[in-house]
């Protein structure tokens, strides 16, 4: 267990390279902050295909096949793909995963997908069980919004703590050579439920477990959070990423200038979204755009990416049940 | 990528070893033909909780326990759990998780869950990334009726193609060093459809994606079906198993004398289950029940477990799209 760092997490001895990535996103996306970072801008929600859930299925097929063909590969490389998204028996991932027609692991993080995919397709490849594995994953905004809460032409107005779901697909390309940031570490998160029952407060309810394993990760790996150029977790939102600070000042650790919620970063104020995005695409379109080419550039040389996800479900909810959540974190370094 | 075997398979250097299994199994399947290999034989499917589904996520958890406490090892020993069941957004998995509080990573693949999570549990630990990880997975006859098909209470008559989806949970510990079977190989499937859209007709949806795993892992590994003392497949049915052999026949292939399906192996005719036995339980009830007690008193010695997963959702049948179905393959080897 020479790769095992403290508690939870992982040293890769290899460390594979993230080689490529891409993302597509919906119209109201494109018209946000990042809008310059995104592969492609979808003119409506349905993409060509009858229903959102074949659209984001479509999405997500397309990040794929783009993040692989913009390293030059094609999909007979790929040894691996790691795939997930929110929809029940993650249908949108597959049915893209039959039209792509590689060696498939399905997973389920709700939004901590991308970075638990990361970790996994980075243990894999490390491992030396493979040389390229591509991930991916999506979210839809009407797919999700039926899915979880009310039929979407309703129009149900939402509460000003809740997120919105982005509408999009990243995929990544990840490889045990080549240029690009490495994946030096990670760690793996434990299930963490405070106690909040309201679906609409996903952000206060991931923030604990974003604040314990970004925790576990600095006593793991023994990196200050100002190792870190920038530290983004997935789709807290804005209520969420102020628990984050708040909880960290508690510990007597101040994040604040190097760290951001990736639901912060994609839609403008005037968008009135509420308190930000969430969703798997949330970190995914972050990540795969804006982080990504970052990176590239090297205006960011080392990121550490917590990845949260709210594990509730419409029958927990309905079950009276609180929100099990989780974060996962990978570090990304030139 | 040394540990790369042809296209789509997997050899194990340091081949992790089954330390240790547990399972647990509703009132139904204690009256089945392995009742006498199950750790416990539950009075009611309620198991003391308020809803089915808790009822599940607490015979996972328990399943869990009694697997790490039967080899003599206590939760902080376990490295990762890797778990996953059939309910929307794996809620029983979980809640499980939650109470289990060990890093977590969540895995879907339907049915196939129980052979992703000893595949990737190997992959971890033969990468050396730790030294102990738990799996388990979990169904629930009258939660996934409801979920998948009809109100339960509703008792709508089920046509004789159909499956009865197991009411039980199956967790091992994998280890990098101990007695037991070794995981050995392994083969990643990938998604196939042929176009069936019954999803009472699972067993032969799913029957070409075991067909074309078990091809695969053959021409992989170069090792013949007789290698195995015995290749199972996890809940194709008495339909599906046909179907299976009727496939290699075609092939060239007889594998009728070392090949059974678990779906087939866990009721009585006389309980009147239709095609048999399916859910995420049923391959692990029988593995961590009837098989590995086997291998551990060497009557079987080498058996491949092909885990079968149908991929569909009730929003994909609504959307009148066919069943995407995978499977993987595991080797375990005394």
């Amino acid at each position: 267990m020479k790769k095992k760092l403290g508690q939870q997490s992982i040293a890769f001895v290899h460390q594979p390279v993230v080689t490529s990535t891409a993302c597509i996103v919906g119209p109201m996306e494109g018209k946000g902050v990042l809008a310059s970072y995104f592969d492609h801008i979808m003119q409506d929600t349905l993409y060509g295909q009858e229903t959102w859930e074949k659209a984001e299925s479509s999405m997500l097929e397309w990040a794929v096949k783009t993040a692989v063909s913009k390293e030059g590969s094609t999909m007979e490389d790929i040894d691996y793909i790691l795939a997930g998204d929110l929809l029940n028996q993650l249908m949108s991932t597959h049915f893209a995963a039959r039209e792509l027609n590689r060696p498939f692991l399905g997973l389920y993080g709700a939004c901590s997908t991308l970075a638990e995919s990361l970790l996994l397709g980075g243990v894999l490849l490390d491992g030396e069980f493979g040389s390229k594995v591509a991930i991916a994953v999506s979210s839809h905004h009407d797919a999700a919004e039926r899915q979880y809460r009310f039929p979407t032409e309703l129009g149900v107005q939402r509460p000003l703590i809740a997120q919105w779901t982005v509408t999009g697909a990243g995929s990544a390309v990840i490889s045990s050579a080549g240029n690009g940031p490495k994946i030096t570490a990670a760690t793996v998160g434990k299930v963490n439920d405070l106690g909040i029952k309201d679906p609409n407060a996903m952000g206060p309810a991931m923030a604990p477990a974003a604040v314990d394993t970004l925790w576990q990760h600095i006593q793991d790996t023994k990196r200050q959070p100002a190792y870190y150029d920038m530290i983004y977790t997935g789709d807290l939102g804005s209520v969420g990423k102020e628990l984050v600070l708040d909880l960290f000042k508690d510990k007597g650790l101040d994040i604040s200038t190097n760290y951001e919620d990736c639901g912060c970063m994609i839609y403008k104020e005037t968008q009135d979204t509420h308190a930000g995005a969430s969703g798997c695409a949330s970190s995914a379109i972050v990540f795969c755009g804006y982080i990504y080419q970052q990176m590239l550039q090297k205006k960011l040389k080392k990121v550490l990416l917590i990845g949260t996800g709210s594990l509730h479900s419409t029958t927990s909810y309905q079950q009276k049940e609180s929100i099990p959540c989780i974060a996962h974190a990978v570090a990304l370094e030139l």
